[in-house]
């Protein structure tokens, strides 16, 4: 729902050039709410709101906007204005905006940059996409060894003015180099000795990120260890930036959405829907309905063989597409609840046994329970009792044989080493599907002999 | 991978009863890390290590174990020293914890805790599942808005012995109710004017989460707001517990898993694969299982209805599976497109004519894609060149249909106000399905006539 609450007064306001009511309007509540209640306005309108703010307050809303009146005010307004804004932002948050920019742009407004900051910039550019490196900002508070407790403190104001939390106090060394934390807790009761040095209160057992540690590991260790914020370190253990609990949030969610496209066989896509190019979105997808046809080709193949039963019995061919969806179906149950399971740490490999047990056993529940509704059907259907039993007994199997291949081929695929989403859903239903042709005519020959 | 590299030692300290030596291996590292130490070890041997921590500690280390093993050591070992641990616990684990153990061992352990902690459990306990409330811890640092800056830095080293981490620094008035926020920036920068009250510090425009509210929409403000904790109010906006960054995570998780569970026809579980009930198991599958069994057997309808042409061209038949799963492929593929870009914010409904726009694009492609395989095999398999074409004309016809009902049918549910992940994939499969054959025998009809 887009808050229209104040969308009139703002609109005044701009009309009137009213810079005093904008100002108070861009200082009176939280960030987030105050982008909340210009969500309505236009990109340009939005930015003549925001000018009003105070440089590191500006910067703070604009944070709080969309992704797309992000790039949509960064690619439009007066260089120097957007570079100022730039400027005031969280290193990480301005690279991965940056690089949404026409490469012109970009030429436009980096040189309007600070050296450190162009410098900055540069550096996160070079670490590749998903890697803690590329996720990291480089704004973090340090606090020398050599530091007392009473002189820490005074660091710590200074700090304070220039970063809006402060997660950890990381303790570094030379050269910046991470020799452990103290935490805030540690540093308060330490406030009765104020000339104690730092180093002797230092916690040296920090769980760190590398740069080039990839973004789903790191989410593992922050998620394991329940972290606010995880300091990443290069080869030589200097301390080059944090990345904060927030990441981390989007990195869940994106490892989540990339499994769930895979499970419906489409490679994992690197953007939102709506900013995929077309041509990349087709053969991400056109790849996997290539592999799919190929597969399911051999049903054709196992129809053509067992041409013979089809001419004899022509009402068997009426089920196919009931049994061989009902398998698929069941098949990708299984297959989704093993796939989510492993992924979100519940269910491990050793385990294995009680899960191939406890599906063997739903399995045999749920195929008698559709073979039920089967026997049903078939006794008006087919011509005689014996041949009405065809179907049910063929369901009862085939949601079995989609059960139990559901559930083991993801775990084969993690045993392999490789990511047990890539066992598809579609893929699992099209080697269920050819299983339950097989099984079909088989039944139906036992029977009807 | 279980770490076993002091698997040996502790084995021997524990044979030897080596206490020093074992209360020095629970403290030395930080506790995540000590829990991965004792991951190899049996859940009593765990225990029996733990019991050489000091309490905090203890319950710091207890708090990294895996859910299995804390449930099994709280159901086993000596009721009073379980009470001692229980009470340094964190509010919300222990109540997740106690829901899980038999009512008998609840009634051993309850009346061992002092009566303020049996009060909190209790009122825990009536939050109903999946609410703030239930989800709250009620240990929140708060500090009275008449305190001087001066007297809040002393609360505050007081009460930081009691909590991990003090994520905000929450202002209350009368009977705790929530005035508002200081940043610990603010804070330390005031430590300039240290007679100023708190009130004059106090950023009123906090965000909160109700006790009653929804978890999802909780979790929904602490991501829009990049928060690290949550107040929850009660009505009359007393502040009764927070939510943290690490209980968001966790949300987040379970709704992706269980949009992932919908999308595969299976009622969301509430519990892990393994801890669900095999009945429960095979009733939110088996309903899902028997609703599609019956949108199946349209397609037995159908092929019932179009016998002749089967009769007259049998080579038609053994290519239904391969044109229904090619359907049914596409579809779920769009599907889980717009349903993942919707859940995850990035696709707002009022963009639809975009989504079906570039929909109706990437379907034409994927469509000429599939045809020109369908093509070169039926040439080989199809008596005559224009029955041939009788394939790719329909898989291509088929491949736009999934893909557009992929699309457009979760959009419809959303907009109607339901779930679109409910709009399953398979259940867009069954649509597909019997298009495609209402699509293969009218094209092969106009082909042949």
């Amino acid at each position: 729902m887009v808050n229209t609450l104040l969308l009139p007064e703002l609109r005044e306001m701009l009309s009137e050039n009213n810079g005093d009511d904008l100002k108070e309007f861009c200082s009176a509540m939280n960030a987030g709410r105050t982008a909340e209640f210009m969500e309505g306005l236009s990109d340009a309108e939005a930015w003549q709101v925001l000018r009003h703010a105070e440089l590191p307050r500006r910067a703070e809303i604009f944070g709080h906007f969309s992704h797309q009146r992000q790039v949509s005010i960064l690619s439009q307004h007066d260089p120097s204005e957007i570079a100022e804004l730039l400027e005031e932002m969280a290193s990480d948050d301005r690279v991965d905006l940056l690089q949404e920019l026409s490469d012109n742009r970009v030429g436009e407004i980096l040189p309007l940059l600070p050296l450190a900051d162009r410098r900055d910039i540069q550096r996160l550019y070079s670490y590749p996409e998903g890697t803690a490196g590329s996720l990291m900002t480089t704004e973090v508070a340090k606090l020398d060894e050599k530091l007392s407790v009473r002189q820490a403190f005074e660091a710590l104001s200074e700090q304070s003015e220039q970063f809006e939390t402060i997660y950890y106090l990381f303790i570094v060394g030379e050269h910046d180099q991470l020799r452990g934390v103290v935490s805030a807790r540690q540093l308060v009761t330490a406030l009765r000795t104020p000339d104690k040095p730092l180093s002797e209160l230092v916690q040296t057992d920090v769980v760190t990120a590398l740069t080039t540690e990839y973004q789903e590991s790191v989410a593992e260790k922050v998620e394991k260890f329940n972290l606010l914020a995880i300091p990443v370190v290069d080869e030589a253990r200097h301390l080059v930036g944090i990345i904060t609990h927030d990441d981390i949030i989007d990195v869940v969610r994106q490892e989540l959405n990339a499994d769930a496209q895979q499970m419906a066989a489409i490679s994992p896509l690197d953007n939102d829907l709506l900013r995929v190019g077309l041509m990349t979105l087709s053969w991400k997808r056109g790849i996997w309905l290539a592999i799919l046809f190929f597969t399911a080709l051999l049903t054709a193949f196992a129809l053509r063989y067992y041409e013979s039963e089809f001419t004899r019995a022509s009402w068997l061919a009426w089920f196919i597409p009931l049994i061989i969806s009902s398998g698929g179906n069941s098949g990708s149950q299984s297959a989704t609840l093993v796939i989510t399971a492993m992924t979100s740490g519940s269910l491990k490999l050793s385990n294995w046994r009680l899960v191939i047990g406890r599906e063997l056993l739903v399995s045999v529940m749920l195929g008698g329970f559709v073979a039920f509704f089967g026997l049903v059907v078939a006794l008006l259907v087919a011509p005689s009792r014996t041949e009405a039993f065809i179907i049910p007994v063929t369901l009862f199997f085939v949601v079995m044989s989609g059960c139990i291949c559901g559930a083991s081929l993801p775990m084969m695929f993690k045993k392999l080493g490789l990511d047990p989403a890539l066992m598809s859903n579609p893929f699992v239903a099209a080697i269920v599907d050819i299983l339950g042709i097989f099984i079909y005519l088989n039944v139906a020959r036992l029977l009807t002999r």
